[in-house]
Order: C-alpha cells, then structure tokens, then sequence
C-alpha cells in the first residue's frame, strides 16, 4: 500500500513555512484537546460571525498586534513602541501653543499635563518634532469609532491631535488623564471573552506616534503605574518601560488647581537609508 | 514598578484553555518569523477577504476537519471516519434496486461497480442499513455547489444518492470512478495555495455516511491506491484504512463491458446509550 504520511506539503519559502506552521500550531491544540465536532462547528460559524460585524481588525489587534509589534521594535534603537490598535484616525487637528487637546467644555477627568521630549537615540534633541496623541475619554470612549454597542461618541477628533515640539525638542499638552477601558464587548470579540471567562480590559493609555524628518516614526502607548490592569492587558501590549509615574502638582495650572503631570522621553530611531 | 507579565489571563475552564493556547500558538509563530507589520497587514486583510468570499467553512474543513475528525475517529470502534467537507447536500435522491448513482446520459469516467456490507463491531451483518454516497463528477465538479470560477454544474443531485442495504447487510451501487480534483481556487483559499506554492489537490474518492437503527452513523471516504495525491491530499484526510484496490472486472456488466470494480465493509459503532 502506497505511503500515507497525511499532508506532505512543501515549506520552502518563507510564506510556506509561515503558513504550514500556523496551521500545524492550530492542528496541535485541536488534538490535544480532542476538540470536538459540536465544538469545531461553534468555531467556523464564529469566524463568519467575526467577519460579518467587521470585527476582524479589533480581534487580530487585540490578539496578535502586540507580538509583531514586538519584533518590530526589538529590531531597531530608540524608544519601545506599542502596537496601534484599531483606534486611530488620520487628519487629527494640528494644535497651536500652548497645547491643549480637542475636548469639551467640562470634559470629564482629572487633568494631565503631559510634557517632555523628543530625541535622537544619543540623546540630543530633535527640534520641531510631531507629536501625535489619541486616547479614549473619561468614559473609555474613543471618538470617532462606531462601536457595537451604539452608544454616544464625543465630538469629532475630541481628544486627537497633532502638535509640534519646540526647537529644543520639548513638548507640553494639556489634556485628561484617561482611565482603563473595555474593547468593545457588544461584538463576536467581547463574545470570546465573556465566553471564555477574560476580562475585556485595557490600562489606561496614550497612543502616540513621534515623527520627524530623519528619523523613523515610532507608534507607542504610555501607561500609568497605579493601573490595575497593567500585568493582565487584554491586548497584553504593556512595556516596562512606558509605564509612567503620575504625580499631583497645583503648581502647573492658574490657581493652584490640582492636575496630574507625567513625561516621557522619545527616543526617535535614526531613518535607514 | 508593577510586574508586568504581560497577559495574565486565566485558563481555567477548557474554553479558556483552549482560546489561549490556539493564540500562544499562532503567536510563537508570528514571533519565531519575525512576522512583519507589512504581513500581518496582509494577513488581516486575507482574513476578510475570506469571510467576505463566504470561504470560511471550505477553508476550515480544508485545512483543520481532519484533525477534529481523527480525535472522533479514535474515540469510537468501528470503520475509521473522514471529515464530510463541505460538499454534503441533505436531500439526495433514494434508489431503488439495481442501484446506479443519478448521472447523466454517457456521464463521462471510468464505469465503477462499488460493493460491500454494512456489519456490526462483530462483523455481523446489519440488514437494511443505509448508504450515502456523493462524489465529483469526471471533471472534478460537485453537483449543486457554487464555485467561485463560475463553472457550469452537472445537474441537481448528480452523482448523490441514498441506498438501502439488502437483508444481508449487502449493498452494490454502479457509478464512476471519482478523479482527483483542485479545490476551488478561485477564492481566497486558492490564492493562499497559490501565494505559498502548494496544489490544491485531494485524491479522488467517494463521501459516504452510512447509518442503521441502534448504531451510530459513520462519516468517511473511500480512497483508490493508485491515486498521485494519496500523500500530499490538501485536506489530510487520507488514512490508510480507507485506500481501496480498482479491480478492473469484464464479468459485472451486461456484454463483458469492462468495469471497475471496489468494495468495502462498513463497521458501525453501536450507538451509546
């Protein structure tokens, strides 16, 4: 009788190799734990129901960014960097000085003054930098993203924006400290996870991206280190290193009201050739 | 500073297990390549792209039945199982003896002559069992399902049919030798073989369930042993339990036409209390 060793499929190139492994990956754990037909057949009808609510970029970037992300920035110098997210939106308004987000009359929140600097990877300033800054409000809500649930969504661009650093690299906003939010759990995504028995929640975070001519743009997150989802990120996307202090000053705004202040250091890597 | 682990999410219940193991998994490959933003972009994109195609159950019983099929093969005595795919109709026509397949008038292969019995565990006979048989046509078609390349299709239900075993448990069938064929490749499945160079080939063979009162029904094909695909079928569906001779016979058919002829004993687990 002929040999049957099952599945004898080429891995010579890199997407062979790639594709062959991922599903090897998946075939292993459906031995293993002997899924079961009734099972299986919940899983494909979850895949179409995942397309159908146009849920497949919140899933992949919840799941999966943070590992490609990773190798991304392990393979070059400068700051870390975290992943994007599905939340960003390009034509952000360009903010003039003094630096104050997109927001509300009485948006919600404790103020932030978010201040700090751009530079090369040794170090010395990088002059007019771009600052981009996206982050969810005080109801964990981004603008400008239709979520499952239906519900309100701020303003236009409330809480995005674009600002420049001054010719020393230094950059200052003025904006709310954001707070830990659910993905959107109305979907096939948050489904998963009630199903599963998982938290929905990300830290709260600062989605940044820093560019400047020269220089490579670099995408990241800043966290806060009194949050209580940092060891336990849905989208497991939390760095060390971009965890910031949060500390309370009446000295920053007219007053001697209180805010938050936390800073950050860019370290832009230098633009291959 | 807080211990950051990453993703800290528990595992508790099999779902959870599950879910998080099939990530690890797919992760530690994205990371094992380096996979880059630009495939995964791609990546995020094809997953789309298949939902939107309505390919996700070709794609699933292409690429993962088979292992969900084996752990229930091995769960149970009787005849090995092969995944169903997703080329089964409900509904097929029921023949009346002498049994011949609905075809077409001069349906074009080779002329087969299928028989067998249907028995117990203990090999017993069971009488009065019934057979379902589909299987492609000459060209590799199925009837009544849409392919992506538009081709046109054999009539409704050809090469389908029930059939009911004799007091014996015996059955015999005329029908034509099913050839190998390529999934359809007009689809995102196709262009994924495609991209990383992998035909789309599965063995010829015959999809059969078969059933009788007080026994579970069985799923599973019947391969030839002179089939080119037999180790690199697309699916890995082919075991070695299911790979039939072709006998070529001039004694089966009215003026010593010649045939082919196969045959195969169905053992059928009895069903569970």
């Amino acid at each position: 009788m002929t040999k049957i060793s099952g599945r004898a499929l080429p891995r010579e190139n890199r997407g062979a190799a790639i594709v062959a492994e991922l599903m090897d990956g998946i075939r292993s754990v459906l031995a293993k734990y002997e899924v079961t037909y009734c099972e299986y057949t919940m899983a494909k009808e979850y895949l179409v129901n995942l397309g159908q609510a146009g849920e497949w970029p919140l899933f992949a970037d919840v799941f999966f960014e943070a590992t490609v992300e990773e190798a991304d920035s392990n393979a070059r110098d400068g700051s870390p960097g975290a992943i994007e997210g599905p939340f960003f939106l390009p034509g952000a308004p360009v903010l003039e000085p003094p630096f104050v987000m997109p927001m509300r009359a009485g948006e919600p929140g404790d103020v932030l003054v978010f201040s700090g600097t751009v530079t090369a990877p040794d170090r010395t300033p990088i002059p007019h930098a771009q600052v981009e800054i996206w982050q969810s409000d005080a109801q964990g809500t981004y603008s400008g993203i239709p979520y499952p649930d239906g519900r309100e969504l701020p303003p236009e661009f409330n809480l995005r924006a674009r600002l420049t650093a001054d010719e020393n690299g230094a950059y200052q906003v003025r904006t709310i400290v954001p707070v830990p939010y659910e993905i959107p759990t109305a979907g096939p995504t948050g489904a998963l996870l009630t199903a599963v028995g998982w938290h929905a929640f990300r830290p709260a975070h600062l989605h940044l991206i820093t560019s400047a001519p020269g220089f490579e743009s670099l995408t990241t997150q800043l966290y806060f280190d009194t949050d209580p989802y940092l060891d336990s990120d849905i989208a497991g996307a939390v760095k060390p290193e971009l965890v910031l202090g949060l500390e309370e000053r009446t000295d920053l705004l007219p007053g001697e009201r209180t805010c938050f202040a936390a800073s950050y250091e860019f370290r832009l890597p230098r633009a291959r050739k």
